[in-house]
């Protein structure tokens, strides 16, 4: 009945006195701060994540198809794959081996899903979606739906059909209802081992490099191409059309309507306050330019 | 063929002279402006909210289990229940009394479901989720799914493990296409009487306390606890890791980064205004602090 | 193996010299630059459109009713439907001529869905939502759920019954994950020809006039009622009880808190920096109404 816990933070060092853990994995450098049993790693935070997967609870589908899965005819299957009730798979359709897919998801014509990856329940993939290996895909996502493509036309709208499809890598895991859109004419791309959370809308032909993980909540407007290596935080909110390079790191609820040409840190918007300190702000907010050119008024008068 | 309708906001007063109403439920106060039949109530909106009961149009599923849903040996029903058509329950999962499941909604393993609560269509449960009396969850809505947690491994993510579950009280609504993630290690927790709205999210081991109402788009990141009778308006953003202590209303759109710790009323963001103006004010904005030093030399040369 | 391009964007002018394809869709003024063979149309961007029609590329469903499909007795088909497998349908609902609903899709009682309409696989409509005429909805988006209506009471929430239902004009597309609850009374109403995008949210007794756009990640709060010809960028926030008039833009990521009565280009919020200038512009925002005093102080000690 023993707990196994970590020390990546060392925020919380003085924890290491009182943990009733029987074991703790910790950095060498902080072996004699522990009185309980130490795992040592130089990646505490990491060695977690590795000790993590020892506790996996996850139950697994059975194996084969469920009775009452619909399949094509022309489905190819891999070897021990794992088809949920009231699955439907369209044609020409092809699952890798040991491929997951849970109850009520719906796999539309020509996809294919590569060895080891898992749908969860009610995930939908539209036609010609291809998924790499050893991807994840949570409940109520959506990939390969229509890009949001319209011309203007006379007063109404023209719809422009989405002919491209939606490509995943490797290691991809991605959240629950979040949305994927399929390309204009290219495919959207989203590179290997990109992590991606729930509730983000990824629009048409939008490209996301290897490795970048995007928090909840995100929105990234068509044609965006986002690099490798980024962290994008909750909530943020990309234009469409722009490039942000590698190595770039966006903080919560930020908007970004310019290309980031170089890796650092990145913010909008303001803080929160009171709401009555707020609405005296905000409203000097609607005259800044105004004050501003005040100010230079000023500083002309005191020269002269 | 009578209508029945309420005056509560005194902005509408002058309506009871027009009304075409058969009877008007109003406060005893407002008797003698009313000018047809009255129902009087010391709280004309809860009175309103209870007779809206009496109009509930709602159908409801037909009483047993389909004969398409799919259901583990081991489930166990309560009476009364109505489980629609491609329903599907795994194993261990437990259904109170009069509990409603609608059509295609996916309940995972070790689920508990207590009295009278209902699931529309198309909601998916992971395993583990419980879930107290008299809750209504929305369709597309997801309890359960992973977490947001991997770490930083040499330039990849190491997926953790996402160990607990989610906890919701009694009396919870949660609107349509909602997710809430399971713990890392303890449970997520959605506390009694708690109203949440669609399209929000609400990540690993986030506690929500008794009776605070969350409106659409919100983004909760992880760990952040949120105290009782809270009102956060649409599409607030949370970090993670933060503290909002009890009876806090937090308005649109606003960022929270910090905790927050007196009740009361917070803001952030800036007001709507024309394009022009705003690209003026906003290219202001990136000049602040150095217009604030400006302000402050002048303040000084005036001084001396 | 030809290619069709198009010309719409000046900017992209000088792509017509390197093009690959086989014919452009061009503006006949530019016919003299072309040197691969010419479409001439005064709108090339329609025309284009117009064009990706014939490339459309989508599977379409069996005629016919799936074996698995689960319909009440007296639901009522046009011809020439294709419904998928694990369909529900609920008493009372009727379908146009050529309607197709995607394999896991659920459609509650009394619905009505005009000739040639869409859904997607696992759409969801609660009762009583009506649709015109060659509609699309994508998959995981939710028509009818409750409107988030909850009067306090003692420090707890009473429901409002929702008793209003939904209804789509004609020519009407809706996106992935997309939420459109019913009203509280009174239906919530999307005009003909509208156009919205994925993982939008609009609340109950919401309307929206014809032909308007709705990029994604857009929150549309309760009973506020926008405008024909309008178009709103994504991740829009909008306050309940407003109105916005025909013909109105609005950048992405705004705020609206009040009506709009004039036609133009709407916008608010901050500019992208890095972290850094950031962290103190917004120090100073928090200062701004008292910058704008002392600024005023200054200006009456030079004046005096």
């Amino acid at each position: 009945m023993g707990a196994l816990s970590f020390l990546a933070n060392p925020h919380y060092a003085e924890q290491l006195n009182s943990t009733q853990a029987s074991a703790v994995i910790i950095h060498p450098d902080r072996l004699n701060q522990c009185k309980t049993a130490a795992l040592l790693s130089m990646d505490p935070y990491a060695t977690y994540a590795e000790a993590s997967r020892l506790f996996d609870n996850r139950p697994t589908g059975s194996l084969g198809v469920h009775a009452t899965a619909v399949l094509a005819d022309d489905v190819r299957l891999g070897v021990d794959v794992r088809i949920g009730p009231h699955v439907v798979i369209e044609a020409g359709t092809v699952l890798g081996d040991r491929v997951e897919i849970g109850p009520g998801s719906v796999i539309g014509a020509g996809c294919k899903i590569d060895d080891d990856s898992r749908l969860a329940a009610n995930v939908t993939l539209y036609h010609d979606v291809k998924m790499g290996k050893r991807c994840l895909i949570h409940s109520s996502t959506v990939l390969g739906s229509d890009g949001f493509g319209f011309a203007p036309h006379k007063g109404s709208w023209k719809k422009i059909f989405q002919l491209g499809g939606v490509i995943l890598g490797d290691d991809v895991e991605i959240g629950a209802s979040t949305t994927i859109d399929r390309g204009a004419i290219e495919d959207t791309r989203i590179g290997h081992g990109v992590i991606i959370d729930n509730q983000v809308h990824i629009a048409h032909n939008v490209e996301i490099g290897d490795f970048t993980a995007i928090a909840g909540c995100c929105g990234i407007s068509g044609s965006t191409r986002i690099g490798r290596h980024c962290i994008i935080a909750g909530a943020v909110v990309f234009a469409g059309h722009i490039e942000i390079c590698d190595n770039v790191y966006i903080s919560g609820h930020s908007t970004v309507t310019n290309s980031i040409r170089e890796p650092g840190s990145y913010s909008s918007g303001t803080a929160l306050t009171t709401a009555t300190e707020w609405r005296k702000n905000v409203a000097r907010f609607r005259q800044l330019d105004k004050l501003a050119r005040r100010l230079i008024a000023v500083e002309k008068q005191l020269k002269s």
